[in-house]
């Protein structure tokens, strides 16, 4: 296939547009690849249109291989099942719904669990069906708060979606380590450096899971990994190694100090080193900070007041804190209902009224049994120091609210955590039962009675990667894709204007096209120094430079990626460039 | 490949689907292709998303060898640019709207005339730029009031749209002729039986334009055609052809008669001939009917009441009518419009008291200066008799609004018209400026003059094709799919339990393979009158039949279409198979 850019519908851009805040986004855009539609809603020009369709193949190439099967799916659904599921409400404003004519209920899909559910459901019906795995290519709506970073996360995308569908949990856990495994395939095909990270699995309910995340400073998601195992996590899903619990036995008793003034962890640990007289050195990490918040269960109507305690030295990760109480919703507590509980006394709240009063209670797995902290004594101005967990209260639970920092154990004893960021590519789940139990999908056994099935679910950001690709795979010039992926093979500049010089790039162009070569030829009238820089902008893997070599019988070969250029004779080009394509 | 039916996401029904009124969507169920998800929203499985992409593949690659561009836009757009044409309005209820988290109006895109059009303009400036034509296939979204048939009419589907720009009307007709070519390549290589009929642009705006039609009993659309001609038209863009206009000397004078009780035409003709003694024979086409109707223009408040003129003997034909009056709305008189105009009286309106009133009145064509009419006197129980167009009144237009019959006079004067059903499968616009005005796109011409850019637009409804494949090759054991669409080249079945059975029908089905055949194999546990059933409601065009006749080095290959059946010998059957599939 040869491309002539003469009439191709491709305008690069000198300037990079105002609202790209990240290098792909910048460069997909310049180099004409996308193009802004509406907020989180690109067109794909020519050559994004293509790289696009070639990463699809090569994930449909891993699905098929694997043993899913394509099938597809509407993206406008109706409410009913999602209704059913609870995710019609839990997905709140990210979703997008409409009415029909009629005034019928319709969303956009976000993903299709319930409507795969219902398919195998529909078509099978004896344990001699399972195990089944299906997939489509499909295009997804998520009504995105704020959209951003080009293709990166827009709120009209291509995703590979798939379910598996198995009669038991090992067969579950075969299915998902199938997926983990084509994953890896695809990622590896595609050259795009990724971690794999345990995950939550937010609302899409579920036990096991983990997410790809593409390394990338410009990512939006943060996770930890170890500096010595191979652990890595999302933050959001780290798990905080809770200390041995102690013995209560021997240690001081429980006893409130007058310490005025201090409201916070930091007037609080300077008033008890400095001037409570206690003889002993504090620190923050010493201290029991306890937060209030207020949490709604979907569908619900009333808020629940819990209390959060955790070491004064480290603040709640909001994110973290969500997650630990999804699908609740979480808010901080207002001026009123801080009035109609006058026994919460801001800046002084302590175990002891928030569990009087019926207040749930959660801490962080660090405040074990035979820990003894410095917290609030539900009095202004006043603090209870050696308030022993276990001994002088009991929570009702743990919580991970608390934020993740580097240094931090990592969670499996080996070394310490430090932070990186990363872009997800794809996410594998262990959804379990939650939507087969739903719309009651049962396999008939062996011995007729009904089996429950246990279903996965998978995801591949297939628009996204084009976003990932660009941002791994560029430098200060232009794109820089890897072969698997690139628009064409080989970029043939016609550099002269020579009536030689144009026939032997047309020449070479109908060689290497004859030889199955996908070629982008810029046959265009323009300078020399335009089409260089174009080319560099573009990013096909290798440029072919016809020009004033020619005469002397050579032309020259150029390597985006590394800028090696080579001159080659013109009689052995194709040669020498199908083997590099080939390699 | 080989795909093999016992893990193929596959069931097969015995029973037609209950809400399935055409044979397409009754076979497409059964044989497990299609399932219907939503009022108009269907899914693929595994062998019906094959035949939609083989169908898409020939689109792909006969709008590339036009030298058209592949591009994708987003199918959630925002309201803006289809306010700037009006379309937002025009569509009613004919589209999807929502609105995003931030209450900002979107749409789903019915077709993409905007944005291809504020594309171009964003892309290209120069006249040197022109022509370009662009296209997508993605999908498209339409509110139908009654989605119906199955994949022949639904709300969500795919289509082929492609959008040409050009710097003159020469080179729109150029654009135009080309897809008229190329969607002849298509539809001939897709072997589907087709005619070409001029066609009315509906809300597109816009001049010359076509429909393809599928020749199909159950097709909605309404067609005619010449009895001798090749002249083929939709019912909405037959042309009366008007007789010549008569010389009105010597034309007795208008009188107007008595004529109780005769509001219907069939009560006038019935006095006329019986009891009004005017000594002369009248005939229903020798009345001049007026109906009355209002209609309003996209975005005006205020309706205008017109009126229209038409022989007796024809009805108005309402989607004509519609048509001829758009992009207006059009409506009937309420009871409130009659008080409001009390000259309008019922059963006796004639063209005096509208031309009076000042109502615009607009005729059929056949109503030509010189042709003397019995028509309504504007009171009660009268008529007036040799009223004379052209003498007595000068109607203030024409309007294609008569129903067309079958015998009437062709429009090329050529035959008589009758009337076939069709299903529209392609449609090709030349557009004009209509968009380009709207979104100011020009060209900066050589002479540094700007060029307004005239537009094409073309359809083809991808996703509905599968439809009309099925509802034009089927049979009464199921669906006879041409090989250029067919999920599958060959249908092997394993008729038989025993070992050297099976064992050569996956020999036979491994060799095929290698050959690059398409191999559907059918290796259940069920009983060869079962697999043959499902062979036949399958429909792909070869079946292999391996059964006892393999002892004696004989398989049986069946053409699915003809039903002949043909013993070959077993070292000859691939090579047989593959000539049959390469013919």
């Amino acid at each position: 296939m040869i491309t002539r850019m003469s009439s191709l519908f491709l305008r690069t851009l000198r300037e990079d547009p105002a609202d790209a805040e990240v290098p792909s986004h910048r460069l997909l855009v310049r180099a004409g690849y996308v193009r802004r539609v509406a907020p989180g809603g690109f067109s794909w020009l020519p050559l994004g249109l293509r790289v696009l369709r070639n990463i699809e193949n090569v994930v449909r190439e891993e699905m098929d291989a694997m043993g899913a099967q394509e099938i597809q799916f509407p993206a406008l659904l109706p409410r009913e099942p999602y209704e059913r599921t609870g995710r019609w409400t839990e997905y709140g404003d990210g979703i997008f719904r409409l009415k029909d004519r009629k005034g019928a209920d319709y969303l956009l899909g976000p993903t299709h669990e319930e409507l795969f559910a219902l398919t195998v459901k529909g078509e099978y019906s004896s344990y001699k069906d399972y195990p089944v795995t299906l997939y489509q290519i499909q295009t997804k709506y998520r009504d995105e708060a704020r959209p951003r970073a080009g293709i990166l996360r827009g709120r009209e995308f291509v995703m590979k979606d798939s379910y598996s569908f198995d009669l038991d949990d090992e067969g579950l856990a075969r299915s998902y380590q199938a997926h983990r495994d084509a994953y890896i395939r695809i990622f590896d095909r595609l050259g795009i450096e990724y971690v794999i990270v345990a995950a939550t699995s937010g609302a899409m309910g579920g036990s096991a899971s983990e997410e790809f995340l593409a390394v990338a400073e410009t990512g939006e998601d943060t996770y930890v990994r170890s500096t010595e195992s191979g652990y890595a996590a999302n933050v959001e899903a780290v798990v905080t190694p809770a200390p041995p619990a102690r013995p209560v036995d021997g240690l001081p008793a429980a006893q409130v100090h007058h310490t005025p003034g201090t409201p916070t962890i930091a007037t609080l640990v300077e008033y008890l080193n400095n001037q409570a007289g206690l003889g002993r050195t504090f620190t923050a990490a010493d201290t029991l900070k306890n937060v209030i918040v207020k949490t709604r269960q979907p569908g619900a109507k009333d808020w629940e007041i819990i209390g959060i305690g955790l070491p004064g030295d480290r603040e709640v990760d909001q994110k973290r804190l969500e997650v630990a109480l999804e699908p609740a919703e979480v808010a901080l507590l207002e001026e009123a209902d801080f009035t109609a509980n006058p026994f919460l006394v801001k800046g002084y709240i302590g175990p002891k009224a928030l569990q009087d009063n019926g207040i749930r209670y959660l801490v962080d797995p660090r405040v074990v049994t035979g820990t003894a902290w410095v917290t609030g004594a539900d009095k202004a101005d006043h603090h209870v120091v050696d308030l022993v967990a276990g001994r002088d209260f009991t929570p009702d639970g743990t919580i991970e609210a608390a934020e993740v920092r580097e240094g931090d154990t990592s969670p499996d004893g080996k070394g310490t955590l430090v932070a990186a960021r990363g872009i997800e590519i794809g996410h594998i789940f262990q959804l379990g039962r939650k939507y087969t139990n739903a719309f009651e999908v049962d396999a008939l056994g062996a011995d007729s009675k009904p089996i429950r099935i246990t279903m996965g679910s998978y995801g591949v950001g297939v628009s996204r990667l084009v976003g990932v690709l660009a941002e791994q795979y560029h430098d200060e010039l232009g794109l820089v894709w890897p072969r698997a992926v690139a628009p064409a093979d080989v970029h043939v500049v016609i550099a002269g204007k020579d009536e030689a010089v144009i026939s032997g790039a047309e020449k070479l162009a109908a060689e290497l096209d004859e030889a199955g070569v996908r070629v982008l030829l810029d046959d265009r009238k323009a300078t020399p120094g335009v089409k260089f820089a174009d080319a560099e902008l573009i990013g096909v893997p290798s440029i072919l430079v016809v020009g004033r070599g020619l005469a002397k019988g050579v032309v020259e070969v150029k390597d985006r990626a590394s800028g090696d250029r080579q001159d080659v004779p013109v009689d052995e080009v194709v040669t020498h460039l199908v083997k590099l394509i080939r390699r």
